[in-house]
């Protein structure tokens, strides 16, 4: 037996730790066959999480809405999320804790008969946006693909349910874009694969209030745009009016702050990435070193 | 090494048989983390695929509606599901196939860049409805959890877009129902966890027929209703209509006809599985014998 290789990630799964590689969901759970999870997603930079508080707060209200239990304390998923980035030995990376179903007795439908299921695990930090996107600003398309609404299910509970995204995001790419808006029923802009949607307009940030992930980085943006006087209002956003705005930006753990400069091929604003978008990427990059919001990892 | 046990069932992965407690997904796999996967289930009724060729032209088109590519010839899946069988040593068995993503390269987020994976089980026959459940009949609960509309996720391609199912289902078993139906925005029923639903009415069948899955079995339904000379109307079913019906049944892989004699407490018709509900029992067993439906497996 050689010694288990980390270098590409390390998961939690069933009282181990194994290579991200060999981790697995069993065919059977329901986590799986009914897509019947809940996860969230923290990030680690310059070795210390970010927001880790939020994080888990967040996880914990999620598991609640979809009555599915992580099986032990807050301190103890903590405990698991640090030993992955350790093993994993990565001083910025990508955290993600899920909690599944499990599956009821054979023969039963009863998913409160089931055992739920706990898994972590940690890579290396993911961008969304790659390098040069971020220097150019992305490329968005709005989607004609509604985003599944909260009748349906609740969109505050962090869920798998991407289809929606995903079918979405194939046609954004097919038509040369660089990711997917996706709209309500209304003709409001929602939100895309993994992250929310902030327009400018006038020194005025607004952002869409329903039917939207209550993103811990739209937190951060709202709660950075209070310390720099910047105005942000929350409420219905029209693809026209996004069309129109003179900056525009996504919120997402996979980057922070990413400057949107295209809208359906159309520019937004100057077409580069505009002033307050890049005053948010710097302050979103100076609150982690912000010990209120800073949890160091012990290597 | 003892051999392997299939006795709980068979499944196919990455190129080989093994028991289905065995069988998993990779943890990074977009079919579990982005529900990114289509999926087909077609049941072997004494020894025999029933509607084979029906269950695998919808899986094709439901791969297509979702870009996932099984990778292999309907031959080479049909005989991967027969070798499944044969291996648990099954005559009534349940048997699924499906496809998922898989994941794009390290760091990318492009679903066209992945290679999809085909994975198939068999397991023991799934009854929906236990057997006191069919001789009483079941007692359906209508939610006010909607159904994932078509404008956000094809209903027509079968999909694990299960939550709203599963937080109907588990509102419904709290209640003291056996099992639930979704609504849409209209207030009109749609579909079960695994079911499409008909109401009796003077005579004449109805179902709807936007936002559910064409179900095989409804399909079934719909042909024996021919047969018998039954009318069959395809249209919105408002719950209220639903819960005045003479008769109301289930139809399912899950068991074929499924008699329904309470809907959120209220009798149906008599209150016990009425005649028509019963000759299309009768029948759907008996097409199980017709060659025209019915293709053998050779163990």
């Amino acid at each position: 037996m050689t010694a288990p290789d980390f270098s590409k990630g390390c998961a939690w799964q069933r009282g181990e730790y194994v290579p991200i590689g060999q981790a697995s969901v069993p065919l059977t759970d329901w986590g799986f066959l009914r897509s019947d999870a809940t996860y969230d997603v923290v990030t680690v930079w310059e070795g210390a999480f970010f927001r880790l508080d939020a994080h888990m707060e967040r996880f914990l209200r999620s598991c609640q809405r979809f009555r599915l239990d992580p099986g032990r304390s807050p301190q103890a998923i903590v405990e698991i999320l640090s030993e992955c980035v350790r093993r994993a030995g990565l001083r910025a990376s990508y955290v993600e804790m899920v909690v599944t179903r499990g599956q009821p007795p054979w023969g039963s439908r009863d998913p409160r008969q089931a055992v739920n299921q706990f898994y972590a695990f940690a890579v290396p930090y993911v961008w969304i946006a790659n390098e040069e996107q971020r220097r150019r600003g992305l490329h968005v398309a709005v989607s004609d693909v509604q985003r599944i609404p909260p009748a349906s299910v609740d969109p505050k509970a962090k869920n798998y349910h991407w289809n929606d995204l995903t079918m979405g995001l194939l046609g954004a790419l097919d038509a040369g874009a660089d990711t997917v808006l996706l709209s309500d029923a209304a003709g409001n802009v929602v939100e895309g694969p993994g992250f929310n949607i902030f327009a400018v307009r006038a020194g005025r940030l607004v952002t869409p209030a329903e039917g939207v992930l209550e993103g811990v980085t739209r937190r951060t943006v709202i709660e950075m745009a209070a310390t720099l006087s910047l105005p942000v209002e929350e409420r219905a956003l029209p693809a026209a009016e996004l069309r129109m705005a003179d900056e525009a930006f996504l919120s997402t753990s996979g980057g922070g702050v990413l400057p949107v400069t295209r809208v359906d091929g159309q520019v937004i604003g100057s077409g580069v990435p505009g002033p307050i978008t890049q005053r948010l990427v710097d302050t979103y990059w100076a609150w982690h070193q912000d010990p209120r919001y800073s949890t160091p990892i012990v290597y």
